[in-house]
């Protein structure tokens, strides 16, 4: 038991959300410390939350509680889960929020089940709870911020030992979103932009296996760039990288690639073999 | 001894004033933690701050330390304050910033005082003393910046043990902000926009007791909603609920209802009674 | 050893980037403390970061390891490097981010050396060195990502108790952003501003040894302002005050100067001699 307790929400901070849930673990479970990993999911965005998911648990240490909450069916019937897997938990709703942890859990080697349809089918050691047990959640609960009420105590309570077996009645299936993956075409790969980093990085679908080992074309916005840069200050104007969660990055040194090439998420990008490999 | 801070300022995070607050107190109570409760309180608005320590602190554990720095009067003749109540701490200038913690309080069933005139007269255990000690506060204080120089130090002297009354002398009063609270009208009740929170919800200063059950129409920016939605996701375009905070929000599912209606804070909202109960 | 860690990026709140150096440094160092000091430097701006440590290390106790991370030559040939002085140490790329924090502990009255054309030579009890030593570092280092593969683990392994000299070679010097000071003019003295806080205060490089003892005539964007005011509430509409980092600011009173004056970073600003003191 880490005591360790991350979240991941569409709250921004301007308000007091996300202050208000870390009362509610304070007051359950005083020695959990609290990351923040990211509250500026753009609201409603499950498929922002579930990148963030997947591409940053493995720089976690075991133990750690994932709490995530974008939640647009709030106070509906959508089901509520805690999973434990690979020796991390979660803590979200099930709504796909989760459906992209098991492809990168899978990809470090960990046997945690397969995709069966819309949904993840559990495997291994992998298991999960629907969220029914009601004394481990806030006595009043709202229906419209289960983030406070249902999330952060669930988390707390993992965190001072509970077992997850006690929070509610076992699962084998959770929901996960269609993913774009990038598809071949006649020269390579076409992969989209997924989205803009604070430095107007494009990050895109298309990961190193898309790129032809560097001798590539990248067609983005009806530029071309020519090649991979081995870093941002190496790029002259515009240029190609592997960004540090290992997808192909559009970025401009010292400016916004976004802003200079008016892309966005959505962007179609085209990864092209070269004839001859470029440079090196 | 909770030995838990939290800071509520209008200081927003693009500067270093709140990661200084933090470093003042590690130095004085190195065990001490600290929650952002929120810094994104526009400037100067003293009522938002308010808002949101009422709201929040029946959350956090008993023995909680509340910082809340907008102030401002800074440097000026205003009064700096340290109240117990419930179990709980505030650190804070005497501007009305706490004023509306303690209906809060009495709300939870807790004798804290009543308000008499502009400034809340503090009752039962309730008890503050006006910030005078300078030992407890950084020997350098300059005119602009007493989160540094006064609040966060003596936070920290408070969760590192010291007991209130040393802080400096007793007072009985502190500043109310005055309260525009709804208003009868012939068909319900007339209340107004508080804010607008992250997600485009329109936060009204009406509550469950002006909804008549949730057998009313709302009125607000020319448009009407009859009923109260029982979640978010159950509003067919444009709803009204009874939000965490216990509020009345208007709310437009996975959108923002502050820019569908082109309204925010000081916008009327009438609540009027249906003759028959809608729905339910 | 306090196991305080401090962390100043360009790298914003909008994606997971500061989330997830925070959990590698929990995964080497759980007991480490994490503070946020500033994560709003604008891209790239490798001066705003430098004034921020410079500006804000004072509040920090001794033994703080304050992380730097404001990097456009990430995966270049720039060197990384971590230092000790005065108690503190830093861990940040050479870029110059570092070089005016020693300025900073001249003042403070502690003997670090002194600056050498567009370095800083180390002196005194002042140490650095080379981040070389692969071991305190992520196995798998990528080319863009330096704040989590090298930055947060070697402040991990020293809040951990690894002693500064293994993490690599030592070095005397360090880069130094130049600096623009305020110049003579015949009245007086000519400063810029340097940047603008949240409140739309303009922070300038001016400090109070150039103010003449509060006999002063600011002149800025067009406006002239009479002496100094002793806080924020007793200037009329527009006023100068010293500022709590000790520059001088120019502000409006409930508003922000930037926006009144149509100023920002850059802009001139004129502090001349009265003939006679103004007022007091």
């Amino acid at each position: 038991m880490s005591g360790l307790i991350t979240l991941t929400t569409d709250f921004g901070l301007q308000d007091h959300y996300v202050g208000v849930m870390k009362g509610v673990i304070a007051g359950i479970a005083p020695q959990a410390r609290v990351i923040d990993l990211c509250h500026a999911v753009p609201p409603q965005d499950i498929a922002r939350g579930a990148y963030i998911l997947a591409a940053s648990c493995r720089y976690f240490p075991p133990g750690t509680i994932h709490v995530a909450v974008v939640d647009p069916g709030v106070g509906s019937e959508r089901r509520a889960l805690a999973v434990e897997a690979g020796g991390w938990r979660w803590v979200a709703p099930d709504n796909g929020l989760l459906g992209w942890v098991f492809e990168a859990l899978a990809e470090l080697g960990l046997a945690v089940g397969a995709p069966e349809g819309p949904a993840w089918r559990l495997g291994g050691a992998a298991r999960a709870v629907v969220l029914e047990a009601r004394e481990y959640q806030l006595p009043e609960r709202s229906h419209t911020f289960h983030g406070r009420d249902v999330f952060a105590p669930v988390a707390a309570h993992l965190a001072a030992g509970v077992p997850l077996e006690r929070l509610g009645p076992p699962t084998a299936t959770l929901l996960r979103l269609p993913r774009r993956l990038p598809e071949r075409t006649p020269a390579g790969w076409r992969g989209e932009v997924l989205h803009v980093d604070r430095f107007g990085n494009l990050v895109t679908n298309l990961r190193a296996a898309h790129c032809f080992g560097g001798a590539c074309r990248v067609r983005v916005a009806g530029r071309e760039i020519v090649g991979l840069s081995p870093s941002y200050a190496a790029m002259a104007e515009l240029g190609a990288i592997i960004g540090s969660d290992g997808y192909l990055e559009i970025a401009v040194p010292n400016g916004s690639a976004a802003a200079r090439l008016g892309a966005g998420p959505g962007a179609p990008v085209d990864v092209e073999r070269l004839a001859r490999p470029a440079g090196s």
